[in-house]
This record gives structure tokens, sequence and C-alpha cells, in this order.
């Protein structure tokens, strides 16, 4: 059955992390949509404000047009079998202090779907109070992690349905592993070969 | 002074070689301009196709809304230091049969400007003509390209101003190089620094 993966994005998303994230599972088959989290609140997202920017503008100005709009009743793990929460300063905070993610978070991982986390986006496991944990996250974001979860400096970190891992260079592995998660080993290989990584790194 | 860097983009470009490019410029402080090229022809990309249609759908879906629409007049080599033709098979073919693009790639060579290709990106330098000399390419258009030019496997190849590179895994390099070029080695070394790459890797 194809898996699908929810991937969110706001105004200040790390463009990269939400473009590899989103390219990569698409090369595995995955069936991706991406939610616009709006930074005035879901209501008003769904409405004017929306309709008068439809794209958000990410981190270093690269403007993307999202699937969708971002709503808590279409984002359910019932759904989806991935949700993935990037960095980006600004998108993250954006993110992850938006109470219906937070409560899906949540939702998400007591149903056994996986949850990624990069960069700043791995606030969100603090914000959405996740019991303490191995994670990793974007080194500037660590003093605001490291006394609530079992802080690690690995580029992946897989804690039970919980994936983190630390900003646009460790994106790569981070997508592959979520490949590997949701559709197993050989996908894995078969998609990170068209990629040409340089020998010895990643795939 | 500030560098600028001119980003083509067409519907078919690949997501991942885009905006890693895009925005690891833009972390060095060059001023990247997106300019979209459409696959029925230059005149027509500046009325009403393009207007209908403000965003290129990347090889994967991701919907980018470029900086501009290309003009061959706005794109000369006196205002950008670097010209850049991304890959994902239908988009580098709408760039690289694209006559004013051609014209402009031995323009910026001519003028001592940087080019880079990645990809089938790099079709561009057959179809422009350029003099035989070493690049690489990805994988699959290998067989186009390896009469003319001197083919190497290396992930990017520095070739006087033609800078080229295989695939979504080899862009940071291309991007941390075409930094270096433009920018100095101490540039790219502070960039790649926030971008977390795991050990043994890039930076």
């Amino acid at each position: 059955m194809t898996k699908k993966a929810l991937i969110l994005i706001a105004d200040g998303t790390e463009d990269m992390e939400f473009t590899i994230t989103y390219d990569t599972l698409v090369r595995a088959g995955v069936q991706c949509t991406s939610a616009y989290v709006s930074s005035v609140g879901t209501e008003s997202a769904t409405n004017d404000a929306y309709q008068a920017t439809p794209y958000a503008t990410c981190s270093r100005g690269i403007r993307i047009v999202p699937d969708t709009v971002f709503s808590p009743q279409a984002a359910t793990p019932e759904t989806y079998d991935l949700l993935v929460i990037p960095g980006g300063a600004k998108g993250a905070e954006t993110i992850s202090t938006n109470s219906p993610v937070q409560h899906l978070v949540r939702e998400y991982i007591e149903a056994g779907k996986y949850v990624g986390m990069i960069c700043a986006g791995s606030l969100a496991a603090l914000t959405s109070n996740l019991p303490k944990q191995p994670l990793t996250s974007h080194p500037s974001v660590q003093s605001q992690l490291e006394s609530d979860f079992t802080y690690s400096n690995d580029p992946v970190v897989v804690s039970g349905k919980l994936v983190t891992s630390r900003g646009p260079g460790t994106t790569f592995p981070f997508a592959l592993t979520l490949v590997e998660l949701l559709c197993g080993k050989e996908k894995r290989t078969e998609v990170g070969g068209p990629m040409v990584f340089p020998p010895g790194t990643f795939a």
C-alpha cells in the first residue's frame, strides 16, 4: 500500500530541509503532501491571510507553493504514515508553537506512526511534551533541549517512532532513514543510487 | 562588492538541485535571482502562458515561484557573476535547448564569468557548443557527452569558468565550490559550519 507523508511548511522554513525531505520521499514512492502552517494561527490560515499569499517564503527566500493549508482534521495519523517538521528558526517556531500540531505529534507517536523533526524543528518534541528520550537538533537549539532529552550529536537519531536530525547537511541521511523506515532497506538503496552521492557519503 | 547569481528554473527542474544551490549561495551572501525558462519559448514566457501559472513545477512535484521570468536582455554577464543550470531531465531539456540560454553560456565564459551545470544540466555544455574540456554530469546523460568532452566521474569538475557536477547527491559540494570560487575559501568554511554536515562529508 502507498505510504503517505505530511510535511509541514511555514514562512521561514529551511528551504533545503523541506525540499530534500519531500523530493527524496517522492523518489521512494511515498505520497507527499505539504501543508502550510500560518504564523497567525490555524483558523486564519484557511481564509484571507492564506489566499493573499499562496506560498511560503522560506528562510533563504525561495517561495514554495504548498499542496494544501494545514488542517488538524485532515492531518491525522489515520491518513498519514509520517509527519515531518522541518527547521529554519522562524518556520520551526511557527510550527512548534502551534497547539494543533503539538497535539498531532503526540497522536502520531501514540498511533505508532512516525514523526520526523530536523534542525530547529526538534523544538516540537519539547513543545509537544514528549517524554525524555534520545534526540538531536541543530546545535543552535541544543541548550533548549538537553535538559529534557538525552541529547545526541549523531546526524540522525531514531528513538521509537521519533526520528530527529541536525541541519541541511544531515537532511539526506534523515530523508533516507525515513525511506528505510517506511519502505525498507532495499528501497533506500534503490533511491540513493541515482542521486549520485560522492563516494563515502550517505548512500 | 556583492556577488550575483542567476539560477535558471523550468518545469521539471530537479527540486533539490535548484534549492540547495540557491540556498547555499544566499548563505554566502550571494544575491540570487531565479529566472523561469518556459518550455514554449522565451517570447511566450513573458506573457500569458507564464501569468496563468506563476510557478515552476519541479521534477518531484514541488512548486517554486521564480523571482523573475528569464529575459536574455536582463541575464547578461555584465549583471551576474554566475549562471547556473540545474538538472532534472525535462527542465534541463527546456533550458539547454533554449537558444538565448545557449548564447548566454558562451557569453559568460567569454566574459570570464562562471557557469555552473549539474546533472542533466550539463547537456547545455553540448548544446552551447563549448570546446572539448573536462566535465561531468548525471550518469544517465554520460553517453551524450563523452565523445565531445573529457568525461570525468568526479563529484565536481572545475574547468576554467565551467563548473559541472553529477546529481542531487553532489549538489552540496557543487554549491560550496561555487561559493569558494566567488567568495573565497574562508566563506566556504563559514557557510559549511552551520549546515552541520556529518563527520567526513563535504565541509
